[in-house]
């Protein structure tokens, strides 16, 4: 996302409210990774746009239609809920052949892996393959975690390595081959459901998903806490070949950061469903400096551009 | 839509249904104007590209953000539903200044006036303006009024004039002014809210809003419904300066088709409303002939296209 894109949300957010008023209590609309409405309802909608977020001729259609997919479902696991169900806006070039049956058919495994029915959809022509996916999913019964419920003191984790994405996407733009695995990461990343799931029913406070870089969304969960955090950055779990600075400024790797005052609860509910436990990599602070190793934790966020 | 895209949205379906199964009983997945899901949500998305649906020349940022969430909203009304909440999904090509402003301005706008919060998004960067609007809704608790349910002598109705936006498309095209009234309906169409929500009070057995032109959508509810039609040519109501052909196969109206046993109650819910009758046009019979003043209907739809 960049600044441009952050002010027109901050103005729209404001628009909205001047007309249709706050939420009622109980629900979180524009500034989450989803919006949480009435019972629990939550929304979440994201855009692929071909050249921009994803490339063709980097991971082909099926990944791309993956993709779409994944980065919805990866916003519901933020908030600790489960799928319910997604609606797919699809814009194909004129005479793109069948690239939008390869884009669905990446899709519809993405939805079939992880059991989240696709209910509708709207296909267009335009200039560009353009994929908008909403994805419907249900709040944990213990509530959705916000990116706001951090408190001093909660341990900071990830679920897994950082900046593989980054070192990927630098390797194609050089033509170059990327490690197999970040490539993986970077076309078809796995939504962490389960990990939020499990994290919501251990006490978590605070959720965000790293899609703009640990060092931007760590810094989204502190400005909405109204917290510090300090970050150590030799704890950070780093993918192959991938340096601090790819895992802070990097993105795209749509691991989960989970805030939590009990780590131990956190790790013993992963490990007992036999994955693996979450990494402390820092902790909230009463604020507002945000450090890494005691300097200034930059504040540099991921552009998700492939060009 | 193009019958291209009628055979991808075929084969979307038949995929969908190989991995995740039919939808659970009292819920309808891919095939009417929006999705039923548990307890009657409803869940409509559609996309507008800048070029092929709308012009910002023709219309402006405004209009084209007004058109973008009141096409969504006008799904939810043809199950007879109210809106719950939006997601919108804005792409804006670079450099394009306070365009997304613009665009946001008149979507908010439509949202206030029709009561229907927009609770999150996304924006991104791409090739040329593309707004997508998911809206969620809630369906009558007489249940959301499918295109099925038609049958064999039902009155088909509809809520107002057709053909007008197909003729000030056509005097746009040749540089000339269009009809105020009819410019005014292709830019800023009006979803007609409160007429579904009363014709489902009304005994409503299925209903389509005219997008794709008369004969297309009411051949949808045909197909759907396994019912044959007879429409009466001369009873057809006409927007200023259209012709039959312009209603049957102009498009982008948004009035709704409404077929039910009994129309003097759903005229009776109409005028107690303080809103104009829907005209009676025909009726449904059982088919599979679907017929225009004994001639066979032509199917021929809109292609939402204005260049």
């Amino acid at each position: 996302m960049t600044s441009g894109e952050f002010e027109l949300i901050g103005r729209i957010h404001e628009r909205a409210r001047a007309g249709l008023g706050a939420p009622p209590e109980g629900q979180t609309w524009i500034g989450d990774d989803a919006a949480v409405l009435e019972g629990g309802l939550l929304v979440a909608t994201d855009t692929l746009v071909e050249g921009v977020h994803a490339r063709l001729d980097w991971c082909g259609p099926e990944a791309f239609g993956w993709k779409a997919l994944a980065v919805n479902l990866s916003d519901v696991a933020a908030m600790g809920g489960e799928p319910v169900a997604a609606v797919v806006a699809l814009t194909l070039p004129p005479g793109s052949g069948d690239l939008g049956d390869g884009v669905m058919a990446g899709l519809l495994d993405a939805a079939t892996t992880h059991r989240c029915p696709v209910v509708g959809g709207d296909t267009t022509s335009g200039p560009a393959l353009v994929v908008t996916v909403t994805v419907l999913g249900r709040a944990p019964a213990t509530g959705a975690v916000l990116r706001s419920g951090g408190r001093p003191g909660d341990a900071v984790m990830v679920t897994g390595p950082l900046g593989g994405p980054a070192v990927a996407v630098a390797a194609l733009l050089e033509g170059t081959a990327p490690a197999a695995a970040s490539a993986a990461r970077l076309h078809r990343p796995v939504p962490r459901l389960a990990e939020g799931a499990l994290a919501a029913g251990a006490g978590a406070t605070a959720m965000i998903d790293v899609s703009d870089g640990l060092a931007a969304d760590v810094g989204h969960i502190c400005e909405r806490s109204g917290t510090g955090v300090e970050l150590h950055g030799g704890s950070i779990p780093l993918g192959p070949g991938a340096s601090l600075a790819d895992a802070l400024g990097g993105g795209d790797d749509y691991e989960l950061v989970v805030c939590a005052p009990d780590p131990t609860r956190v790790a013993g509910a992963f490990t007992a469903a036999g994955l693996t436990a979450p990494v402390v990599i820092g902790h909230l602070t009463e604020g507002p400096a945000r450090l890494l190793d005691g300097a200034r934790l930059p504040a540099s966020g991921w552009r998700h551009e492939v060009s």
